[in-house]
């Protein structure tokens, strides 16, 4: 393992950021939560998403920006649908309600929808859509973020990397998790490239004007191209609209970063969960999977391939070795966790370097 | 205009189209249905989907592979969803009336999901969702088509491109359209490519081995590569799930060919409506989607380039210039139509090249 990595219990990691949590206002479980969908983006080999961006929720709590204990309000619900305001909270604890709210709906209805105002960055998406699973239903989500990409043709950001995901059970050991963005890269991977002084590939970003370029540093101050040019360029901005402006959050240019201290930001997204028994009888429908899988991992494979893996089976994997071996954490980010404890005089137990 | 190609006034196409499905048994009020969707997307300049199609369509029908006269089942319902089966008959039939009974079903329940199973082919996806746009609804399809892309690392054909529409109004005179195959390019590019003798980019296709190829007759051997590599297969095996698995339709390799005329084919398709008003105030909510739209239309753009686009923008221009100067069809196409037309003793007013 490389010297700047430590390998942490999940465990541990879970407790540091709940007493973290706790120490600034948040409710016991609420504080569970936050720390769990945090944690499982460490383990699902997700880092960007991980403890690493606590530091960010602290900040933002300390800074009045973000209410320590969500609070959500209807706003307004009909049948299948509900819009909730999150009132400024946690987009992990309303993020986590929201789904939960869209399984019972879906039970009732077969389908059910539940969006959200006013909260804030969730992490990972794949951990709301994961939560229909265990009830045989499909989950859906999706979320605005502070923009990174220009539109198609454009020169300055106007759109996030707005993340879909879509949980499907299959009745098979690993089920189908897409968690995607639509950029064909995060920012994560061109600040690598930077530090590192590697070039990175034609395709990944514009420079400020609007060219296309190989240098990690122009990119940085540009913008990151989206996945099939105009396709996910339509895809984020689909999402926009929907998480941004048909929820009442904010959308675009208008959405601040989380690392912006300067204003709240009102991060808007929308839940769905569909129940497979409205559609099909489970041991047709796990059959009918389990021979699309088949067909797919069987497949004939390209030269150099040795396996083909369904969306998110190598999180799956991850998350999987990680629950054995500890999960990886940078050096740097464990410095700041530990060295926000100290500052909260919160007690972890977290390993030195 | 190219001598290739003759322009015909939409409402003759439409004509003609009607009348040579009613001669092999469509009934008059869905051979309407069918003609419309179909030169709509002649007029929306996707000539792939358009009346090009039209003598496959009567193929099948005359190999007894598609019924003439779509009857529709329900066969499951619970609140604001439903599965229905069309019984081997035309997509486009099928379509249009999940599309409008996702509607009814969202105006009681905010949202309306309406599934379908063993239909076929049904044109461009963006027919069905732009039909929410006027009562303030936002639209959603996808499809399942017979493979033509391999898994990611796979070599062979085992997803369709699978495509996906999201129609949003807007409030504005352009509405938001999004309709995205899974793969970077259709087929067609790469046919046209081939017939002119030119190469086409790498990244467009894998030859039949699995490996990355320039060359256009080795990639028509070969397979179509995915938007955004995994993420593009994720999203085609996503939409296989929905419309193949779920509906309890055809799925993968065992989904046959529009011009397999050995088998029939079980299409299946999701329609999904939301009511913007479930969610918001209608003028609150256009007030910011053209807040949005102006942001997206006006920010810098990049060199060389003249206009920013809004999803389904370009196609929407087209069809207001086609409206007015008549559609363009391929000679070839024509005289295809003509044909048939003789052959079943349709009277039929297209010009002659």
């Amino acid at each position: 393992m490389a010297g700047n990595i430590i390998l942490v219990a999940a465990d541990v990691l879970l407790e540091a950021c709940e007493r973290i949590l706790q120490k600034v206002g948040v409710p016991e479980d609420q504080a569970r939560i936050i720390a769990e969908a945090t944690v499982k983006a460490d383990l699902r080999g997700v880092g960007s998403h991980g403890v690493l961006r606590l530091p960010a929720y602290v900040h933002r709590v300390q800074a009045g920006l973000m209410t320590a204990d969500t609070r959500l309000r209807v706003v307004r619900e009909r049948g299948a649908t509900v819009l909730l305001d999150a009132q400024g909270g946690f987009g992990q604890v309303a993020g986590a309600y929201a789904m939960n709210h869209a399984i019972e709906r879906a039970r009732q209805w077969g389908v059910g929808v539940v969006a959200v105002r006013n909260a804030n960055h969730f992490g990972i998406a794949a951990y709301y859509t994961m939560m229909a699973l265990p009830h045989q239903m499909i989950g859906i989500a999706a979320t605005n973020a502070a923009p990174s990409m220009a539109a198609w043709g454009g020169a300055t950001a106007v759109l996030g990397t707005n993340p879909i995901s879509v949980a499907i059970p299959t009745g098979q050991e690993v089920d189908i998790v897409l968690d995607m963005a639509a950029s064909i890269v995060a920012r994560g991977k061109i600040r690598s490239a930077a530090s590192q002084g590697e070039r990175i590939p034609l395709g990944w970003a514009l420079d400020a004007e609007g060219r296309p370029t190989e240098d990690p540093e122009a990119a940085l101050e540009g913008t990151l191209l989206p996945i099939g040019g105009p396709k996910g360029y339509g895809l984020a901005l689909v999402v926009d609209a929907l998480a941004g402006v048909l929820t009442g959050s904010d959308y675009s240019i208008y959405l601040a970063s989380l690392h912006d201290l300067s204003r709240r930001a009102s991060v808007g997204f929308v839940m769905q969960a569909v129940d497979i028994a409205a559609f099909s009888d489970w041991t047709e429908y796990t059959n009918d999977m389990a021979s699309l899988i088949d067909v797919i991992r069987h497949s004939p494979r390209a030269p150099g391939v040795d396996r083909i893996y369904l969306p998110g089976e190598i999180e799956w994997l991850k998350e999987r070795e990680y629950r054995q071996s500890g999960v990886p954490v940078p050096v740097k980010a464990l410095k700041e966790l530990k060295e926000l404890s100290a500052e909260l005089g919160a007690t972890v137990d977290l390993p030195s370097s």
